[in-house]
């Protein structure tokens, strides 16, 4: 098999039993609810670009496993080369879809997976990086989308997984037989879980001996026995349930996150790639951490959204000549240009595994993360700023076609007689939509919380500078010597 | 009449006859709608604390023109203390409802038109000011909710009201009777419209000559012939339309925000405070922008309350011990309390005006204000660090609830045994509310634009600032002589 | 004695015999020292504007002793008015004298301690307020100039004073006689210390009991047997002793502070403000601390210095009119004026004490003074912005005024023929002066660790909000019952 | 001839007849004048590092006129690792010295006119590549120090050349000859001129015809008949005067900043680069400001410098583990590293001229110098908090070998038995030099102003960023089609 279009992409999400509720209820076609479809159609795009001879550089490589092309999503990175083409591939989806695609975080799975289990081999002369090559050939092959699956409920923050008074609360072995695992446990926060046709699961911390149960990585098909989805609110979701478009903002794409629940699924060997090897519990977290930080290079692409949007608002509201209007867009894109630079740095930094796998540059894939739980709220500030505060109280798209109330907002939010009231409209919600609706929850929340909340990249900046180079440049600069 | 209890409120509200639209249709009990109830009680609860002796120093004034004792917002300020307790009355009630209560802005019409129609009078021997005094005691009277009406739709923002395309997008006088006048035009961004017994006109910007149609200022009942309200949409707004409390967040209070048509309204001349005395547009603006910058100080009140929330999630989530959530707190009371500073400051530096109105400080106000356009974004961004993903992640009230997947979340939602997981989710469901949701319209882009967008604060802080004063004294020191 | 003009000042600091040490060697005359004379200057003005009837009302009070007319410097707080024209003074002084005017520091201890010995008394039964009653009688009496010397050396950070290695880096009671106390140890940073007339000694942070001789306060003449001052070094402090004066910047005022070492001083009784009673230490160290951050309105009045004369350098530049220049200019001003409202909220939330002082309210006297460990910084870069790199790369005077050289720098230096050059090159100097030479000791180093570090500030932050309301608040909005 | 080593660079400069003047004098020996000494010792070490194995691959390259191993300083870029040791080599020696080194402006400068040179000749069929080729073969052949002298003198901002009062406010060619030109003007903010062999002047800005006599570029040896130089003052800078060293902060290197005055000097046509081509100023001026702009890459190494400098004061003052340190650390560094992906990222997506040339990406080049205009001054805030406000109270080196006070010192400045009181003053001063002294010139003020100001990367933002991209992608996203 090749590249699957994003018509296959679909179908062979159609060939699938997911069990997912969302309000309560089981959905009956989850490809088709009409929340859940925008979210498909977004990684849909990663598919539909990987065909199109213009973003091919892009979102293409060539397996390293088969030597075929390959949707770079499925690849493991080759050099640094193969690093910066991943951070403009996010760019670009981002601007594309406006939105979360999804498919980052199995690519971030498989790379250090690649790392991890040819490092735990070394040590443990276990057998588990020919499985995983075995399995990514599976994947190659097919064209998969994989869901990186880390993040568990965690209960009490204070306590380890083994002192928890639930133990499920971190997923964990719970049975052991002749063919494979027993699994059971949560995994939280899950994007794009029903859009991928593989669950891939990974610790989500570093662990000690007393909790060597918890020390589990694996992949499964997403309908296997055991496996549940519930899907997550997020602000406005239901507008998508209304008749009419204009008020989702984005009437193109969405995204969607879910509880996944592991109810004592079944894992047999072959797909199993870490087995109570605690050891490297904190090895592979860190390295999947650092992948997953420079992913977030595709806000920057929803930040060229964003600012696209807020130009166009202020030409709308012939406003975009007013030298704070433009100041204003300067800094916006200063903002979301920093933070391109964060994600390009990491990635020309990179530098080659053991096994051959490029990594991004640990410290620097931090420092953009780090910025990625900052700026955005600030771009997003800004597109308020310039939007104006209608933003916030246009009416609903059934107002503006009704006939008894339809005609006064076609006149009083007309701002200039070549400009349709109903594009300033649109424009408006989709800064909505940005800012406060759906998409924000990816724009702002997830770019706070996704691949780790601020902290936890402020411990991995304390632990990667080299504080000892820089005390002995102070200090010889003025004179201390012999400390 | 004296004031008015919260549910002879509610009762008075039944007896208008306001002709409001929402999703294209007409509503048919304006006070019974679910989407409008939560706001009528949020100013409800400017009713009910008055009656509260706890309250009453704040919460109530003496009137200048009965003696009598009134509700605060129907007060005419007669001194400093006046002034701080405005901003303390506002802090206290954004704590009690979480969100807008909407009844400020007509206070401030209130206020500055009692100086403005003196004012105006002396320079043109009107009788405003007469007129404006009897209105005044018609409305303490029956203690009513007055919408104070200012911004129009505006259009072209390059093009004064007279040049626009079509010269209805500043509201302006298109006949003149001989028992009043008749306006044409619509008010944008009513918050509270609805809820009000009166709305209050005036001018949105200085004006010129050529714009003099576009100087009036006046009062009529909110159900008067011509007069039409279309609600605006909010982030998450059909969340009030579902079975269950839970995924309002605020499951008491909210806002609403509507565009206000005026038809052809006929204002008999008893109602009428400005009549094309264009000279004094301008003042009126400014003096009323400064009063309803000062009443931002309900955004320190919010800010309690989402700081509380804050807190509150840590605490259940185990976090709250962590130094990072400790000085994460501090910053968002830091930043909360620095507005307070700005409301209080503004208030207690008031002066007389010659109409015997104190007012605030014009140039603090404005300081204030533009804070306001700051703080709350950062206060919320922090908010949602402490929250972490769940927030954005968490299943509906109806999953929770469900017999097929309710055990699930209850399991791997709870952070400790003591603590039921359906509280942390109504409290991760307040603060979405506040910075995703319908509330975060009132505590982020209303506190952006509300009152005028931040430029309009810069504009005016660089007219207020003692530039000369300040050259001197740089001059003077570093020994320049004689310029 | 009435209140002494600037002359009888500097007069009768010429009669005393304090014991000053510079450059490692002891002054002869301090009043007339080129380094220290400066800020003799600028204590002087607290005198001469005093006796300005334009600032009667800011610069004095009325005694509640003696019903005398005082100077403010030596008053106790009566009122919140006096607390507001405190502040105002404060901004006042700043902009009259471009630096640290020093006098603050005595004034904030006398109230402090008008507070503290009155509880001690009503606890312990002594008799510390009528001795201090005395005390101040003395003090306004004669209209002197008090240092209030607080901030130990404090050794090693992570030990109380008695655990220290040298029990002395905490000033303590080595011996108790008869007639009084003998005090060893040294107060660090002491602004303005050569330019008192007395030295009022405070501990530095709450005790414990086995810290109890360190439990002391005092008021000294500033010369008396033991007392030593060893003054500290400011950038580019040398620059005083050159020939010329423009490149001092400021050539009117300045500051200094200095290390003072008590080595066995002998304090009689009456002078003896608080011996052992370690209990009241932390009450004494936060109401004076609370005083003290409230005095940091000064850097309001130092900033409009600095913001007029990034005002001027940008006229001389001819490029005031610039859109990012004038928005700089808002900028600056916006943050100044933020602060202004920290240092007048808390001033006009002031109470009275049980001894009737007022005193400020300490959680936003807290807000306040952390502000100022961070807007003048931001305040400094924008007027490095506006002012250009010259501000950095001028020669000296001595070029200027050269036959070889001036007159390239008079040609090269000129911006329009209406404006010498040379003034163009003091307004340089001054910004220099303010934001990286002597005066930014003051501005910004002081801003930060004067009246306590920002962590300081963040500790009292979290003592003093209620956070239990604010919990209770968000509770009751999201339905939490029966916590 | 090779590279030199540091030892042959200093003679070399004996060998020159340069007039510079300071402090109203010329100097008679340049190399050996304390204030200027310490800014040769960093050009030094420019070449004392290429001389050092480990630093082989950073300092040097090979030359693609000679294939020789050469200074990288003197090279002309031929790929993106080019690019990227550029911006290592510029952290490095920002770290090795703490100040600017001053030699990357000739760097920049040079690979600017290996671009402009060619593209002017392909416009206008004239030799200046040619010219330019041999010169640079001389540069590299004797390892020579360039300084790249672009800024002018400027006069009014808001008049071009030919209109300022003084044609002379821009350098330009005031007679043409058979064998040359004669210029006359002066370039303002020379950092690093008097260690310098060849000046190389470039225009200032973008000009038209009418400007065009100032639309020139050359070299010339730096002792050339009518090149005279007038040292600027920095802040603190004659504590390099006095006797010790401690004060001084930086005790081995500094910079230094001059105008430098052309007198009506003679160019021979060999040296000519440009003459008169006005269309090609601007590109001139883009091309170099964006080399030179990533050359802020050294801020990075001199922030690695107070970062050391700030954890070592608080190991001194035994904070080190307060949380609150710990996360000011990070903070530093997060800033700090922030800039370094910016200083990476122009230079790894860089691109070949048709020169053959590599330059870097422009927009990139400029959000770094944009971040580099703000973040120094944050990192050295916090520098000052951790440091505490010892660092601007500290008595002077001659107090602390005083027989009279150096006992006091020593005994009320040490904060721990092992920790000589000597290091903690040490540490501090360098605080100082690098906040408030002669280093924060060039951490502070010329990472405002140096390779253009803050508004001038603005500019170039506005101009760079797709903006259209970016309406196309918002335009898509909310269905709005056909404009």
């Amino acid at each position: 098999m090749g590249m699957m279009t994003a018509n296959q992409y679909e179908d062979s999400l159609r060939q699938l039993n997911l069990k997912v509720y969302m309000f309560g209820k089981r959905l009956e076609s989850v490809v088709d609810d009409p929340i859940i479809r925008p979210s498909m159609k977004a990684v849909a795009r990663t598919y539909a670009l990987a065909q199109d001879p213009e973003h091919e550089d892009i979102m293409t490589a060539v397996s390293h496993l088969s030597g075929k092309r390959i949707n770079r999503f499925t690849h493991i990175h080759q050099s640094r080369e193969d690093l910066v083409k991943k951070s403009k591939m996010g760019r670009l989806l981002g601007r594309e879809t406006g939105c979360c695609f999804q498919r980052c975080v199995g690519m971030d799975a498989l790379n250090a997976l690649s790392i991890v289990t040819y490092n735990i081999d070394q040590t443990c002369k276990s057998q588990y990086n020919r499985r995983f090559l075995a399995y990514l050939t599976y994947v190659q092959e097919n064209d998969l989308t994989c869901d990186g699956a880390m993040t568990d409920p965690k209960g009490d923050r204070s306590l380890p997984p083994h002192k928890q008074a639930d133990p499920d609360l971190y997923l964990r072995i719970v049975d052991e037989r002749e063919d494979g695992i027993v699994v059971r446990g949560a995994k939280a926060h899950q994007t794009g879980a029903v859009n991928s046709h593989e669950i891939i699961v990974m610790p989500t911390l570093a662990l000690r001996e007393a909790d060597r149960d918890y020390a589990v990585s694996f992949a499964m098909p997403s309908d296997a026995e055991g496996i549940a989805y519930i899907i997550g609110r997020q602000s406005s979701d239901t507008r998508k349930l209304e008749a009419g478009e204009l008020d989702q903002g984005n009437i193109l794409f969405g995204g969607h996150e879910a509880l996944v629940v592991f109810d004592d699924v079944f894992v047999p060997w072959e797909r199993v790639f870490m087995c109570r090897e605690y050891d490297f519990a904190g090895q592979l977290v860190e390295i999947f951490a650092a992948y997953h930080r420079q992913s977030y290079a595709c806000k920057v692409g929803v930040g060229d959204v964003l600012i696209g949007a807020a130009q166009t608002v202020a030409e709308y509201n012939q406003t975009a000549g007013a030298s704070h209007i433009k100041d204003k867009i300067v800094e916006m894109n200063h903002l979301n240009e920093t933070l391109y630079c964060g994600c390009i740095a990491c990635a020309s930094e990179g530098h080659p595994e053991p096994s051959g796998t490029y990594a991004v540059d640990t410290l620097l894939a931090n420092i953009h993360k780090q910025n990625v739980t900052r700026f955005p709220y600030e771009i997003s500030r800004l597109a308020q700023d310039i939007a104006g505060g209608l933003m916030v109280t246009l009416p609903s798209e059934r107002d503006f076609t009704s006939d008894q109330v339809g005609h006064w907002l076609e006149k009083y939010y007309r701002t200039h007689p070549d400009i349709p009231t109903e594009h300033r409209m649109r424009m408006l919600r989709l800064i909505e939509n940005l800012t406060l609706g759906a998409a924000a929850v990816g724009y702002l929340t997830e770019s706070m919380h996704g691949a780790g909340s601020p902290q936890a990249q402020r411990v991995m900046i304390s632990r990667k500078v080299d504080m000892a180079a820089k005390k002995r440049a102070a200090k010889k600069l003025c004179g201390i010597k012999g400390e």
